[in-house]
Parts: structure tokens; C-alpha cells; sequence
């Protein structure tokens, strides 16, 4: 937990976070909401955040019951308030019942005391107690859709977007060339996901709003097509994937395949010979495996809000370069999940020889279809040395590390520069890489760029097996795109295993 | 761990095990082999195991280097030899190594010594300083393939058969039903499974050496097969499923559904109107979830050993009844993996109604295709009156669970009688039930019985998060078949949370 989870949340606290959120689940067999452990020890005590304000999740603290370690609201009440919880979320267990609760259990009023003041001190923070009402309609009604939060949204999609395909440069479309705009999402505005409380959709444009087109379907079904229309066009431009509800909040899948009937409508229309570019909106990452061959181009958009269909727009013809790269790993199959870039090794190495007894499937691959990190871009970027000022160091001189990026085409466009490190030996067995380090950067065509990492005692350390947080002396492999070197870190490395 | 796993690893010990043998895996980040919390802290010390013998697995000291927690050989034989692994097996490391590494740390020297005497001492105890040779090739030849050995592996084989489906009794076959035996395993030997040494294929008779048919073919596809001959028949025995070696170390799959062609030729199968009998043959469970509407009976068979045939012959025909429970979970689909019967509650538990934000599937049921403890008889045995002698008690008179069930049959048979438990509240979230005691009962057809269950404080005990292992006051539900009650362990149930 300390080395994959909690550096995120630690993260967010030392960004500025006021407050945190409890998890729905168990950490360790006891739900997050009344688990003091986490709540107080960790983020309160080991981190210093004595006055973060806790609240829990949606009627977290009463679900506890049906996790089976409350008896009921007080007993809920009791737990969650000693735990270092402040606030409860819409259930009102603390006012109902704690009051009665005081007499039993000295430690409660002092934690009531506690939470009182961490919320007060808050509330004086955010200025609510000379003005109340910040939060106030007037005000929303200024902000949302305003001029500034359109050109942000639009910031966002544009460059969510992940470029996953680009077949002999299909893209980006020149102007001239006939294309056909195809399937549901072709004139649908259903595009800003799960959770977008103030998005209205009647007020999001669809892409036909924006694709001057020779042939508009919105059909899903291949019957639905004017085939004579379509054979007269130069491209086809098909859009599908999941609809928005099928994200968000208890929408799990047990089945993250493309659906059947757009696997069968992608290949009926591969075989009309016309180069086929696919819009893909989903809000997880889905099993590709089966189409990708099959389409010349592939743009995954997600679900990217009020301004997608101009970010699309400008992707696909080339107005804005696509720079997203997945945040996620795109599996090749169901059966290969759980799969993340940052596992642990195995002492039996898959090395593709013939030796039956390595880590591996008798029916698929190890490698996903698309690795964390992965997209493409209209500028082709050749990474050409990487560099270290000092290969050998110590923690009071940490190196920098530096990389010289070519943009080797045409386009002007933007480039993230990652920064991945594995640890090779160490006293606890560490990830194969993690990502350490990136910076999105922007080149001119033909540009030639040097970019520097200064390297962190947080790029080097983790948390051993007595949960202390240190950097061990030894070797570290240092990873950006196709190009690595090995640096060490000095020191006795049998100080590091006791 | 200590609730899932350990109790298992305890249990062998308890039960008379001298060794140890250590996981390839990593526990908490570092590998089994040279985890002295698991190997020293945990077998010798906590549960006074001192003289247990430990030994890695094939190579998996020296496999510690690849998971990047070891140097080299001599770094990896000081830190098993110290973290209390006596027996490396397969490499030579502490031989080559440990000389020279005494010197530098004294701990060595007196692991060493602790780990021989652990070695002779079970030598002594196995004789073998009076008998050197116990396991000489001459008593193996007298051993394997004997008699006695048979006659277990026969009953091993009949008694681990699983019945699935047997819609409107169409087991046990009546004797003079004209029968086709179809499918791969129809004249196959090959049933031995992964890891059968001494296992003699050529020794191990094949189905069609037991099964008198009318029509006979081995062919795995339709068109093997003569139609004429079957449309005369009356019942399609249907063999196929893995081959042996897709099962066993290093035999990973992505992909557990039944075989794509398999599920074709079932269905083509079906349409001829004959009842149809599936043997299916597998190392794992597989995905039926697309046959079994199709099929109007099946037989899960694994790999069963050298009485394989003779086993199912007799199971077909009813000389002898089915009594196997599924030991696993069988999935619905690949994607509700990791399924299983013991897993926690939830706080918001999926009740079937609209709630959109309970734990479910968009597109799949919680439930498995075949629950854990699954298993069909000929007999069908009614679970009639679950009674207990005292319904609330304290540790020191812990209650009788007692449970009436009637063979309602003309069947003789066995059932498995499982006890399963639910701690409603604890300190901990406690999974939605667990299976404590079973008794595998036989019973004649018409016969009554009543077993009981003497209820034992490791049915209610488990670790805390303090790892201490201890019963809490408070109701617990048992479970028995279809019925259920609730008993109530005496005491202060405030003392339990801290």
C-alpha cells in the first residue's frame, strides 16, 4: 500500500488538499471510514496533516454495518469519530447518537472536540465565516460555461485524446478528401460522461456540428448505411463505442471486450477497401484486440466533455497534434487482468525461449496491446542520447539526467517526455519500471531539444519492509523511451538488508 | 494471510507434516525462500515448529536474483541460511558460498548449525541412519501399481468425479440404452494430468475398454462423425475438454473458456434431439456457461489417474453414486475472476432491486455458474431440521450443531455435510461465510440420519488486526445447506474493539 497507493494521497495533501475522502472499502479487513490506522496514524501523525479534515464517503460511515464491523448508527458513530473521522457524509449517525455516547467513553468527547475544531479552522480558511453564501447560484451561474472554463475544457479534451493508430500516416485528413461520418456518436452531444453535474448536453455540440462530410449516418448497424453513397467517398470516419451511463460509479464490467456488433460492423466495413478511421468512445480501457488490425486509424477520445467534438475536429485534421499518452494499460484480453506496467518481477522470467517454466500464458501474451504511456503523435520524435552528468553519486549530489529529443518531421507538436526507473537491486523486490518523472514539451517541426531531469530522493526511495522511507545504495536502471543507462547510488549496500 | 492462507500450512503441520516447502512467490514484497518473517517468525517461532525441515523449491534460491533482492549466489545463500532456510533445492549455493561468508557474520555459523541439526534430527526420526536406502528403486516397483495402490486411486477417482447437470434424471444410464461414445477421450489414455511420475499411460486404460457402445469414434469434429449410426442410437456420451498438458506448473491461460470448437460441436450435437452426456475432461475450472443449457447431463472429471475409465464407467451406469463437491468456484465468464465463496461483504451488498449503486455487474451476475461445495447425487438428500443444544454459550461449553437429512431416494449414496459460518460483527470484516467442518456421510436409500457437529473455538476464532487469534462475543449464523440459525458466543462484545 505505501509504495503503489498512498504516495498519491500524500501527493494531493502536499499539492494544498484541505480535506480527505474515505474509501468505500477495507484496507486490512476494517473499512476505511473507521479505520484509525489510516485516518489518524498515518495521514494525521507519520505525515503531520493534524488539521486535514476527514469526511466520509456517501453514507460510508452507516455501511459499515453491512460490512459487518458496526452493530448499529451509535456503534458506527463511536467508531468513525475515535478513527479521526470529522465529518460524516448524509447520514447523521454523530448528531443522533453521540451525544449519549459521551458518557461511556472519555476519548470521545476529546475526539468531538478534535473534529470541531479542524472543520472551524477550515471554514475560517475558506473565508465562510465573513461570507457564507461563496458557494452562492449567482456565482455558478457565472462560472460554469463561462468563457474561461470553455477554453480549459477544450484544453483538457484536446489533449486527453490518445492517438493509438496512425496506418501510413492516414491522419491528419487532409481537407480535400471525401469522407463519410458514420455511426452513434456521428450527431449524439451524449458526451460528457459519468458524474458532470452542471454539463448539459443541450448545450454540447455534436460532431456533425463541426465534420463537413459527404456522407452523415448515425446508424449503428451496417444496414443502416447507403453503401452506393459510401463508395463514392474517399475515408470513412466511424464513430462507436460505450455509451456515457456505462461509466461511472457502480457501472463495473465483468466484459470489457468491444462490443460484438461494433467488432462485426468494423469488419463489414473494412472490406469496402476504403481507409477506416475509428473514434472510440469508452470510459475504461477496452479489448481492442480483435479490431485493430482492422482499422487503419484509431483515436480512443473517452468521454472529454463539453468541447470534444471541436477537440476531435482539430485532432483529425490536423489543426492541434495529438500529445495524449494512456494513463491506463490497455489489456489484450479479459483473462490478462490484473495488468499494469509497474508489477513486480518474477524469479522465472518469461525471455521467450523454450524453457515451459516461466512466467507465462499458454494462450496469450505477456505484453498488453497498449502499455501504459503509449501514443502517438502526428510529429515523429527520434530520441537520440541520453546522458547523466555523474553515473556514480551520492544522495547529497543527486545527477541530472538529460535527453536529446529530434522532431524528425514536419509538424510542429508536443512531446511526453517520460522518466521511467527500476531499482535493481534492493532489500524488498521492486517494480520491473515506474514512472518517475515527465515533462509535456513542446518542439517546432525539425526541432532539436535537450531535456534535463533533475533527479529527486523520492525518484530513488521507497518504503522497506519496516514501512521506513529510504533511498539503498546499488544500482538503479534509468529508462526515457528506448534509451537506458545504469547510475549508482553510493554507499555500503550491506547496510540495507538486516 | 493469517485468515485466508496460513490456517492450511498450519493444518499440514498439525497434522504430522516434517517439512516445509517455500512458495516461488513473494510475500509482502520479498520471496517466501528468504523471508525470515514467514519461515522463522511465523512456523518456528509463533507456532513452535522449531524443528520443521524447510526447503525452497526447485531453484528458487538462487531465483531470489531475478526478483532483484539478492546480488549474486553467495548473497543469496546468507540470506536464506539466515532467514532459517535449512535445504536449498536444486542449486549448490550454500556449498560453493557459505565458507567464506561465516567469517564476515557470526549469525551464519549458528544458522548453519541449526539447520543441520534440523536435517540429521529428521533423518534420525526417518531412520535412515539405520536404512539408508528406504527408498530404493526395488520397494518403489513394489509400491507402484500395486494392489492397494489401485484400489485407492480407483476410489480417489470415483469419489473426485463431480456431477453438474443431470436434467430429468437421465443418470445413472440404464444398461440396455444404445449408446454412441464420442470425442477424444473416447479411446484416450492419456488422463493422467501434470506431474504423474511414476504415471504409465500405456498402463492406464482408455473409456472405450469399459463402455459397450453401439457407435464409436474418437473424431473432435462433427463431420468425423457417422450420422446414420448415430440417428439409431439412444444417448450421446460426449468426451472432450483440456488435453493433459495444458494443466499443471507453468500451464497459465488467459483465456478458461471451453475450447470454441468445442462449444460448436456441442451444439451441432444438440440438434440431433438425443440426449447428451458430457464427460468433460480439465486441470481447471472451465467457462460451460455457454454449454450447459445444452447438455442434459456433465461430468466434471479433472485428470483422475490410471483408474480414470473404470471410475466414470461405473458413475455413468450407477454402480456407483457421484458424491464430489466442487473444491473451487466456477465462473460465469472470465471477467468475475478472482471469484470465490469466502470473499468480505460489501457496504452497499447488490439486493436485486433499482439501486443503481449497489456492487454488481452492468452485464453479469455476482453469482458463479457452480458455487463452491457444488455437486449432484443420484440420491437426493433433504436437509430437514438444523438444531443446536444451547443457541447462546461461552467458549468453555461450546455447542452441538446437529442436522437431520433424508435420503429421499432409491439411491444409496454419500453426502458431503458442510458446516459453514458467518460472524455477523467483528473487529474486522469477516467474510459472508466460511466453511469450518464437513462430513462426507453415507447413507441407504430411504434412510434418516442426523449428524452433528461439535462446534470448535477455530470455528469462530480468527486473527485480529492486532494478529492475535481470538473468538469475539457476539451471534454467528451457521449454515447447512438451505438452512440456518443463529447461536451467540456470551461476553463483552466492547471489550472486542479497541
Amino acid at each position: 500500500m505505501f509504495n503503489y497507493y498512498l504516495s498519491g494521497y500524500q501527493g494531493a495533501l502536499e499539492g494544498g488538499s484541505e480535506m480527505v475522502m474515505t474509501a468505500f472499502n477495507t484496507f486490512e479487513y476494517l473499512p476505511a471510514t473507521i479505520n484509525r490506522y489510516l485516518l489518524t496514524n498515518i495521514i494525521r501523525e507519520n505525515w503531520g496533516y493534524d488539521e486535514a479534515v476527514i469526511i466520509a464517503d456517501y453514507d460510508a460511515l452507516l455501511q459499515t454495518k453491512a460490512h459487518g464491523v458496526t452493530k448499529d448508527d451509535k456503534d458506527a458513530a463511536v467508531k468513525g469519530i475515535l478513527a479521526g473521522l470529522d465529518i460524516e457524509m448524509a447520514s447523521t449517525a454523530y448528531l443522533r447518537t453521540l451525544e449519549a455516547a459521551i458518557k461511556k467513553d472519555k476519548r470521545i468527547i476529546k475526539a468531538i472536540d478534535e473534529a470541531v475544531l479542524r472543520v472551524l479552522k477550515l471554514k475560517e480558511k475558506a473565508n465562510l465565516f465573513n461570507n457564507a453564501f461563496s458557494g452562492d447560484d449567482k456565482l455558478l451561474a457565472e462560472l460554469i460555461n463561462s468563457k474561461e472554463h470553455q477554453k480549459l475544457s477544450y484544453q483538457l479534451a484536446v489533449e486527453s485524446v490518445v492517438l493509438l493508430k496512425n496506418e501510413n500516416n492516414i491522419l491528419p485528413l487532409n481537407k480535400n478528401i471525401k469522407v463519410a461520418l458514420l455511426g452513434n456518436y456521428a450527431t449524439s452531444n451524449d458526451l460528457l460522461g459519468a458524474w458532470s453535474w452542471y454539463g448539459d448536453t443541450s448545450q454540447t455540440k455534436a460532431l456533425n456540428d463541426f465534420f463537413e462530410v459527404e456522407y452523415l449516418s448515425n446508424g449503428e448497424d451496417y444496414q443502416d448505411y447507403d453503401l452506393e453513397k459510401i463508395k463514392k467517398i474517399e475515408a470513412i470516419i466511424l464513430t462507436l463505442g460505450e455509451e456515457a451511463k456505462e461509466s461511472g460509479e457502480a457501472r463495473s464490467k465483468a466484459n470489457i471486450n468491444l462490443k460484438y456488433s461494433q467488432v462485426k460492423l468494423i469488419k463489414k466495413l473494412k472490406k469496402l477497401g476504403k481507409p477506416l478511421i475509428l473514434i472510440l468512445f469508452s470510459g475504461r480501457p477496452l479489448i481492442l484486440t480483435e479490431i485493430i488490425k482492422d482499422v487503419d486509424a484509431l483515436f480512443n477520445v473517452f468521454f472529454l466533455g463539453s468541447n470534444s467534438s471541436k477537440a476531435i475536429y482539430d485532432l483529425v485534421y490536423g489543426s492541434v497534434n495529438p500529445s495524449g499518452k494512456l494513463a491506463m494499460t490497455f489489456p489484450r484480453s479479459v483473462g490478462q487482468i490484473p495488468l499494469y506496467y509497474n508489477h513486480l518481477r518474477t524469479g522465472r522470467p518469461f525471455l521467450n525461449d523454450d524453457n515451459p517454466y516461466t512466467s507465462h500464458y499458454l494462450d496469450e501474451k505477456n505484453e498488453p496491446l497498449f502499455p501504459f504511456g503509449f501514443g502517438l503523435s502526428y510529429s515523429s520524435f527520434v530520441y537520440e542520447d541520453l546522458k547523466i552528468d555523474k553515473s556514480s553519486f551520492t544522495l547529497d549530489e543527486l545527477p541530472t539526467i538529460k535527453i536529446t529529443i529530434l522532431n524528425e518531421s514536419k509538424f510542429a507538436g508536443k512531446e511526453v517526455v517520460m522518466l521511467f526507473i527500476k531499482d535493481e537491486i534492493a532489500s524488498i523486490s521492486r517494480p520491473v519500471k515506474e514512472l518517475k518523472q515527465f515533462k509535456k514539451v513542446s518542439f517546432q517541426a525539425g526541432e532539436r531539444k535537450e531535456i534535463s531531469f533533475k533527479l529527486k530522493y523520492q525518484d530513488l526511495a521507497f518504503y522497506n519492509q519496516d514501512l521506513n522511507y529510504q533511498a539503498e545504495a546499488g544500482e538503479f536502471l534509468v529508462m526515457v523511451a528506448d534509451k537506458s543507462l545504469k547510475i549508482t547510488l553510493k554507499g555500503d549496500e550491506n547496510e540495507d538488508f538486516k
